[in-house]
């Protein structure tokens, strides 16, 4: 079926190079397409490397092996196949992975474990060899592209192409992050994954970035839900070439580690939210804060209860400020909450305060708020001090079109 | 909007009448409609009574009243209000509960302790004290009605009345069960709640009654999902009136106990059932089927992942065998899986089997499957002896337009 760019989309903003990060992209032909397909992004020596990985139970062999090859905390190439995403493939898919980092290796002169490998696409077939062989060949030898190319590339189902940068002073060096992303749903038809790069040339130790990455993780990446479905091969990479001459950064106690991770929150930000606004059939984008809670994260669960149920988000949807509905999904979360001092808010407009209906409320600029693109939904759990923000969409047709009526 | 009677619904049965048991009902009109929506049960002296209840931590006055008066384990009368669930009202939501049971115990002569109340229907406006008073008057002077009359003044938005039961030999005595149940969403449009009632005229100790529900709801109530969202007034009461005459139950070690037991389950079984069938927008009934768990329990939440998965219903909705989303739905359960041992099902065609995709599979008898109205998933995890068997229903455009459309 021929998708619709979503309503929500951003135009691909300017993003600058990464000194010591080469793109190149190819055409392995995962699928019966004329498309780029295979992405490169070649390292250079010194580059660390952190990530995070889906926490299913039944992860693909890429994130298996990404896991294992993070203990270096090295890196010198990226590999992206879109199309196939070689889950659920047992040793056939496990051997394709190897060769191609076997490929890579020999012809970089580096260790295999400094090669990354993700696929995005369809479940249960194994991602083929000859395909990925020929492809990686290709590749290897292609021109360099630039960042709105290779997010085309590792996109599968998304309807326009994302991506995100910001800027840090460093040390007195002025350091870059530039990033990509991928993803529509958790899975689109039969098209896995969310699949993030995050590329930066400031130097920055593994084991500081990867504390780095798994904290923001948390506060950008773990906070969106498009569908509440988690895909086998889930992956946010960051790579750190160095190259802008700061000292390494090894700790918050470093001369701007603040600036920098104010900078790469930042860019996770903004490369979550470019997931929501591309989810399957979104018309609207929903920020819930919750407040009050016991904990934080006591907040995030109530936050991904709420943004989670069909029908707080099929209420958005039809412009229902639909605010039982909320105490519904504040209630299931299992999380610590009395009715008696629950406050809910659509925009400015508390709708109910203390578990009462406000009775005075203004349906005006409510009802104005839930025509626009961007929904905020305020709890307050009136219990304690913990809070949480997570992003969601509205569920609509469009989301059954796509992923129930597409073999029809 | 105008709700066609769901595609899977089934023609209300023959149900017994139950010594001990008068039913009557009477126009209160909690909302603005000419119906029947105010249910007495009135129930003889010497009945027992067990219930269970929403998890909600934002539950209803009807739901906390409830759990307190069950504590005598006796019962005189039950009053179920349709039309406005009355929850998320304070302290004028729980005056006007109390206001009924103590009109009803006043002219019953009984205990305050021994009315229950239930209410459905639109959450955050207080149920009307005045309309509730009338219409209790009302009612309790009604002339009795049958079963199917009492089903339909409980419902809201269901597009069916469902009935279920059974009987058995306890103690040389044929007891019987007649119950009536409520729901189409866990939340229907603004309409709360699956409420469920279950009569019989054996004799059971009420703490041997509630063991029964308890265990038994574990097995049907609690085992089913329309959309994930859990009310604030979700409710079932079982009342055993003793007129039968058998020896009173008070253990399994008695006579008859599990006759009644397995008469008991199959009446749940069947309710759990009915209000799936009326999911909303549900075209198909999806029965899931996990075996080879690490226990009972893990085996339960697996098969809820893939019940509650939007993906998973969609391509069922869609006729779509993609055992992909399956997988992806075992994996983010939460629960131990191995993804080298699991295996997929539909129908009696296993699709993947340890990990892998069986190649020979015949697409054929799958597809003629996936086209009727009643759909069987299974899912072996290869790790142990637990199993358990979840109900849902596919999710399509009707779910959406019920709940999102319907105030356009």
């Amino acid at each position: 079926m021929d998708l619709k760019r979503s309503p929500l989309a951003l135009p691909f903003p300017d993003m600058p190079d990464i000194d010591g990060v080469t793109l190149r992209i190819a055409r392995a032909r995962y699928k019966d397409w004329d498309r780029a397909d295979l992405t490169f992004a070649e390292l250079c020596e010194g580059t660390s490397v952190a990530g995070v990985f889906t926490k299913s139970a039944c992860p693909s062999s890429e994130v298996e092996l990404g896991r294992e090859h993070l203990k270096s905390g090295s890196a010198r190439a990226l590999i992206v196949n879109a199309g196939n995403a070689n889950a659920f493939t047992g040793y056939r898919g496990r051997e394709a992975v190897e060769q191609i980092m076997e490929q890579v290796a020999d012809r970089l002169g580096c260790a295999r474990a400094q090669v990354f490998v993700s696929s995005t696409g369809v479940i249960g077939v194994p991602l083929p060899k000859d395909k990925a062989k020929a492809g990686v060949d290709a590749v290897l030898t292609a021109n360099p592209c630039g960042w709105e190319d290779a997010a085309r590339a590792i996109s599968t189902t998304d309807t326009f192409a994302k991506g995100a940068a910001a800027t840090a002073i460093v040390d007195g060096k002025t350091v870059r992050i530039s990033a990509i992303i991928k993803g529509s749903g958790m899975i689109a038809p039969d098209m896995a994954t969310m699949l993030g790069y995050i590329f930066t040339d400031a130097a920055v130790d593994p084991a500081f970035l990867q504390s780095l990455l798994t904290e923001i993780n948390g506060a950008t990446f773990s906070c969106i839900t498009v569908d509440s479905d988690t895909s086998t091969s889930d992956t946010v990479l960051a790579f750190a070439t160095g190259k802008a001459g700061n000292a390494p950064l090894t700790s918050f106690d470093d001369a701007g580690a603040d600036a920098f991770s104010a900078a790469f929150h930042d860019v996770c930000r903004q490369l979550a939210l470019l997931v929501v606004r591309d989810g399957e059939g979104a018309q609207k984008l929903i920020e819930i804060e919750v407040t009050g809670a016991v904990s934080d994260k006591s907040a995030h669960t109530i936050g991904m209860s709420i943004a989670n149920s069909p029908l707080v988000k099929t209420a958005i949807a039809g412009g229902d400020a639909n605010w039982g509905r909320v105490v519904m999904a504040v209630g299931k979360a299992g999380e610590p909450a009395d009715r008696d001092t629950l406050s809910i808010r659509f925009a400015d407009t508390w709708v109910a305060q203390d578990g009462l209906a406000v009775d005075s409320y203004d349906e005006a600029p409510i009802a104005a708020h839930l025509k626009g693109q961007e929904i905020s939904v305020g709890v307050d759990l009136g219990l304690g001090s913990g809070k949480a923000t997570v992003w969601t969409c509205d569920l609509t047709n469009g989301y059954i079109a796509i992923n129930a009526d597409y073999r029809s």
